[in-house]
């Protein structure tokens, strides 16, 4: 069938107008598609419904009239592309109010993973899980379900695959309202008896070896659901509070932090292309070493200073708070609680009794335990924002207070995890600007689109960042910030 | 002011107990935050206000009881962190149904920049934007108002950026219902005259170097509106039909593709630390040799066949449409017509009557020119997938027919732009994939974990990827894709 299209007709096939029975458009319209859109117009078709068509087989070539065409046309390729429908799922079933009792008496389908499968002298539960909640459903089949076979031969195991049919039943156990009482099992995809995840505990540290199959335990499902929730809750309070998103590159020619630590990408095109350098880049990195490629949330506002930063950066923790089921009711909330950190000069000994390993001076940037002292002693487990540092230990770009020493930053911090969010107001005098500029022997002309910003309207601005992992970290009560990230990057392993 | 912090006192501050009031927690519970909490556990705690306070002032140490420290507590830091408040734009003002005329008699501030001022005898005319939308605000003011002298001598330019109080009436103008007439007037920022965005055009290859200030036009501005939305419908979509959103590495050790263009990231640190190289990875590339950093869309459907992937992105793609007016009533729309490339053994002459420069055979995969053809003119300007392609032009995941000789591909094209999205069903079962890799001569210790999956439990599994920059390109109509990425990156380019 390799066949070349080699002209053999004179067919111009143009469906469009035999098609166009299917479509939702007023007849008057003589175009359906706008070729080339114009910006920003309101469509002058109301929203409509959506039809699809399929053509499958041959269609024959040939002289025709436009209506035989269509007739012909609509006999072959009269089919449609399937609608699209939210499958239903276990948190579908088992997630409202009534865990799933509105459902009894129903038919559906459960497909997912055997969790466990406990046979009895004349029942079989097995435990199914598909991912969309910690809760599992128990299925409970008698020898007379279709499928049953398979059961008995052991095909059914832990981590298998299954598609099972029967009927939402009152459950006889105390774990669960509802179970399903099985008429059909479909093993889907068996699993090996090497699998990893069997019902005892494994660790952490084993299972990031297993990247591709933690998901499915209890704990790392729901990471992945709470990391999921908080990301739309993000996205969500952003856009109703008015902020456009903007995907900025994480490479940049210039050294944002003057940290001094950088990456540099290159582009390796193997056999006789010639390499590319591309340019050095400054990519975050979190203290644990790894690769911060989700530093996206970072929302700037204009016509700001640092007191609508933290409120901002406030009420958005407050909101993830108010989204309380998904996210497992972590207890974001609590009233944050703001200090200088000129408070430190008046109440330094609450800190110094703790015995730190590092003295709290002046100048000094506050090290974890630190932190973690503020948040979970001395402010006893609220978050705290800590505000207007010592302008030498931090970057260039905040704005100078009217001290001459401190700028317009801010920490907030958070039990166990220590600094969630930095934020500052940024510095929008071009003169100050260049000057730290100047004093930290970094080059204008590297920064000119930066400094170029401050001739043409500037305004006061101010914006802050969150290390999303540690969100999550925080959220869920995960340890490690590695098992945070579905798959965590260190220099040396990415293989997944 | 460099104090260390010495111990001077056995103050330990438990401000908790004393800022507990401000907090709307209730007065049996005894923590108000867990530190430690607990996985997916619904908050005991019903949606509460939220309070905030600021630690001003000095503290004075010395032991005190807590009532007494309550008090002094209460008195020095009892301010709150401000409320943070979504601002009023002008797309609030003016984008409503009547366009404004439910605001009129208001007294309102806007703040943004200034595109044009016209200088009359006794009236000037300042149009404002705020980058909220593309309309700007036109404000009317006399020489009555407060800082009217800043107009008189000229600082308010093209560019500058203004705080302007005022009250909302119904317009003289033809072109808007309702305008600001000032009562005050505040330069913020002033804008030096050679501020490169003045009234008269300037070409979208200039803008590429002013890619900070670009967003200040009409076309930028609306850009990057229309993306803001079209990722958040992305969002929306997703989360509404019960997707989870996982941020998946772009730097992986496999050649996902088979492409053979691989990047390798190093780390580069300088000064007398070792460097030490990361892994090789495989950035997506578009066509034109961008970076492609956000083919993140890329949606899974567990337990789907390659129909469910086309009704999924038919789905999508359907919703963009649906949100009409901020994506711009691009016309997303129109029915989807799906066709097996099968189709051109037996229609072929449609497509060689164009004189392509390249022509389709049998295992070649479609140029961009054929691609065009069949959604502009074959099918009049509606999207169209093209499914079931020869395997030997597919990536090795792809599942193969029973034909033996394709594979479960579909490409979903569009009018200008060619193919918006690429999906295939995935290849779940172990030998064939095991297969696939063998002939292309692929290292199948390199793909181990993606094996292991079809170990344990293996489904079948659909999923497309959409190239985002396209679905701007395509929503906004602008010819170049570099003009649809806020701030694009070529090799050798990253400016900003």
């Amino acid at each position: 069938m390799a066949t070349a299209f080699v002209p053999s007709t004179t067919l111009r096939l143009r469906p469009y107008s035999t098609l166009r029975c299917l479509s939702f458009y007023p007849k008057n319209l003589t175009k359906p598609y706008p070729v080339f859109p114009p910006l920003i117009r309101r469509s002058p078709i109301s929203p409509r419904r959506f039809f699809s068509s399929v053509i499958s087989g041959a269609l024959h070539s040939g002289e025709r009239t436009k209506s035989e065409l269509a007739e012909k046309q609509k006999g072959q390729m009269g089919s449609k592309v399937g609608e699209f429908r939210k499958k239903l799922k276990i948190v579908d079933v088992k997630g409202g109010p009534d865990e799933g009792l509105d459902r009894v008496g129903l038919m559906i389908v459960v497909a997912g993973w055997v969790r466990t499968l406990r046979a009895q002298s004349s029942v079989t539960f097995i435990e199914v899980n598909d991912g969309s909640c910690l809760s599992n459903m128990q299925c409970v089949m008698t020898s007379d379900a279709e499928g049953y076979d398979q059961v008995k031969s052991g095909l059914i195991t832990t981590g298998a695959s299954i598609w099972i049919q029967g009927n939402v039943v009152p459950s006889q156990g105390s774990k669960q309202k509802v179970e399903l009482k099985v008429n059909k099992i479909v093993l889907v995809g068996k699993s090996d008896p090497s699998y990893p995840i069997q019902k005892k505990r494994v660790s952490r540290e084993f299972l990031r070896t297993k990247a591709h199959l933690r998901p499915r335990t209890n704990t790392f499902g729901a990471v992945a659901r709470v990391r999921n929730a908080l990301a739309y809750a993000t996205h969500k309070f952003f856009q109703e509070n008015g902020f456009i998103w903007i995907s900025s590159p994480i490479i940049t020619a210039s050294d944002c932090e003057g940290a001094g630590e950088q990456f540099c990408v290159t582009t390796l095109i193997p056999s006789s292309r010639e390499a590319v350098e591309s340019p050095v880049d400054a990519i975050p990195k979190t203290k644990d070493g790894l690769i911060d490629w989700s530093q996206m949330i970072e929302p700037e506002l204009a016509f700001a200073d640092l007191k609508d930063d933290m409120a901002c950066a406030t009420a958005y923790l407050h909101i993830l708070n108010l989204w309380g089921q998904p996210i497992g009711g972590a207890g974001l909330g609590c009233q944050q609680t703001v200090f200088s950190l000129e408070i430190f000069d008046n109440f330094s000994g609450c800190m110094v009794q703790r015995g730190f390993s590092l003295l709290v001076k002046w100048g000094c940037d506050l090290q974890s335990e630190h932190e973690r002292y503020l948040t979970e002693e001395a402010f006893g487990g609220c978050p705290v924002i800590v505000s207007d540092y010592p302008k030498e230990i931090k970057a260039f770009y905040m704005r100078q207070n009217d001290d001459g020493r401190t700028v317009a930053a801010m920490d907030m911090l958070v039990p166990r995890i220590g600094e969630l969010i930095g934020g500052s107001q940024r510095e929008e005098r071009l003169e100050y600007l260049e000057g730290r500029l100047d004093e930290l022997k970094l080059n204008r002309d590297t920064y000119w689109w930066y400094l170029d910003l401050r001739h043409y309207g500037s305004v006061p601005h101010a914006g802050f960042g969150l290390g999303f992992e540690r969100l999550v970290q925080f959220a869920t009560g995960v340890e490690n910030i590695r098992d945070a990230i579905p798959f965590p990057r260190t220099p040396g392993s990415a293989e997944f």
